[in-house]
């Protein structure tokens, strides 16, 4: 059996049940596994519950703290640095993302940096938080390095993603979610859990040569040459610079030897209401999503889609229909679910 | 002859005087023409003196207006909404760029949203101006339709541009500035000039097909597909929808006949200070740059470039040697300073 399809909300909770063995308040479990299980509802499944045993294996070396001490380090009404304490990605950056909106309410803009936050998952959770109270979300994110930047046959930046996001009226919010590689780190893990091959052109190995096995992947590269590889620079510099916590700076330096797992972002939220009619601007984006969806398509297209808009079908479809896992997906979680004592749920008993 | 050297500073004098010519205030021309021979300067000849004759087109055609009612429509501590009423680019967006940075050093933020504005130039001369007031500068601008959205084979986005700026400490300045579009529309008209063909894949001719004639080139592609596309049409949703001044919804709609030149933009300041050590932040900058400059490299590549540093080394060595100008160039500048009565230049009277 290829993969095995699971009801989203039986993989919530076990997923749920998972971060509580780990030492998480209930409700930030709760957040935790509804990001997760909302990216594999979206297609997103790189971003997924793929990602448990990694989150488990950081929790063992004390990188992801599944209790932090989150505080506000810097505020004015616009403006805030989170001090994350190493805190699971939703549990800080939902928090965050709830304060810039309350401020661009007030002042039009609320800005935030996130400090030594783990993963976040899929940028795009956040940043639709943002069009439900009527903003435009932004996020960014960046890691230690991972990807090559232009002409560097070795890792210098991270693939860092952003996400924007907009409110519509009759159609679902834009939202944006892309890594500046050509193909997102999770992607490879993916490949890796259906055992299949990765294009020409995604990855080098740890030597700085090309691979198609995603097994040998390990520097990833920049979408577009220097502009991916510039966004990534510029990104560290909106994020990890401006914490005071750089991520890429140390490693190439050799100021720090071991590259280990830890971020820093940026959530912002830009209020609609304080710049323009809010009625005319939710009207104006659904037009444009309609005039863009009706113009004539290249050969082979049957459909042109808006950002989000597979991650929105691919949603309802699979809200109805469940999540389907592979295989490799499926003994990871089993494993874990063992080594952590967590009741092993019907699927994953019979898969 | 194929190129034309001219000294900046001559240059400059003579397009100051042109758009005297125009009507513009004499600090409104001279602001405009710094603007363009700084781009010329940095080797961004797609956005410099070439596009006089267009400006000149446009002020007779009332799309440019030299002598613009300037008005702030919205204002809070950390936002500001500009009319541009068609002004110059540069003279509005100087202005805002000033009062984000001031915000800045107040909230840590300053955002501004800036309608019916006209073009810009490089839209690095904008961010720079951050850096030397120690914030990180961020522009986006947006124009009527030029870009087919992925999958589309007519335009429906603008090939939005975007920059970042952040200063270092003995480096210059990290400035990234970059299209949506694999390659910007203005180095279509610098091939145009020079009469050298496009390279397959930058764009399509008016019915939606390939071509590699920069003249029957007329729509744009996104780089990275669908992430060119989709950042292109949020950069529409941060600007002219936020505007109350859409340039894709109205054409693609049918509401509007006929695409005309106009602009809405965002620029954006970070105060540096309000997050972090600034001159630690400045250090870890210079040490980013140097530790990804020290790459081992790709083969092929003798340097490794960071954002903005080929600009520089190029306006460097302009700024010594003097501004090459295309043969083409040349000619449509002696035209347009004949039609306009400004004294033929002797580097134009002798070319």
């Amino acid at each position: 059996m290829e993969s095995v399809c699971v009801d989203w909300r039986v993989l919530q909770k076990f997923t749920s049940e998972v971060f509580e063995k780990l030492g998480m308040a209930p409700e930030d479990a709760a957040l935790e596994a509804e990001v997760l299980v909302w990216a594999n509802l979206s297609g997103i499944d790189s971003h997924g519950v793929l990602r448990i045993p990694w989150y488990v294996e950081l929790v063992e070396r004390a990188l992801m703290n599944p209790k932090p001490n989150i505080r506000i380090l810097r505020e004015t009404p616009s403006v805030l640095m989170v001090e994350g304490d190493r805190a699971f990605g939703p549990v800080v950056t939902v928090f965050a993302m709830d304060k810039v909106i309350t401020k661009a309410k007030k002042t039009g803009i609320g800005w935030a940096v996130l400090r030594n936050i783990t993963h976040q998952g899929a940028l795009g959770y956040y940043t639709l938080m943002a069009t439900r109270r009527n903003a435009v979300g932004i996020a960014i994110v960046c890691s230690p390095p991972n990807m090559a930047p232009f002409g560097a046959r070795a890792p210098g930046v991270h693939n860092s993603p952003i996400s924007i996001a907009a409110p519509a009226k009759q159609h679902p919010p834009l939202v944006l979610d892309m890594a500046t590689s050509i193909a997102a780190g999770g992607k490879i893990r993916l490949a890796r859990d259906k055992g299949s091959p990765i294009p020409q052109g995604w990855a080098l190995d740890k030597n700085g040569e090309p691979t198609t096995d995603p097994n040998l992947a390990s520097i990833l590269l920049p979408f577009g040459g220097p502009k991916g590889s510039g966004l990534a620079m510029m990104f560290e510099c909106l994020t990890g610079i401006m914490a005071g916590n750089p991520l890429q700076e140390p490693i190439l330096s050799g100021k720090k030897k071991q590259r280990e797992h830890n971020q820093n972002g940026v959530v912002a939220a830009i209020d609609i209401g304080t710049f323009t009619d809010l009625e005319i601007y939710r009207q104006t984006v659904d037009g444009y999503i309609e005039g863009v969806k009706s113009l004539p398509r290249t050969e082979g297209f049957s459909e042109i889609l808006v950002p989000g808009e597979l991650e929105r079908i691919t949603y309802e479809k699979r809200l109805k229909n469940g999540i389907p896992l592979p295989r490799g997906t499926v003994e990871n979680l089993k494993e874990t679910a063992r080594k952590l004592n967590v009741a092993l749920p019907e699927w994953l008993r019979d898969n």
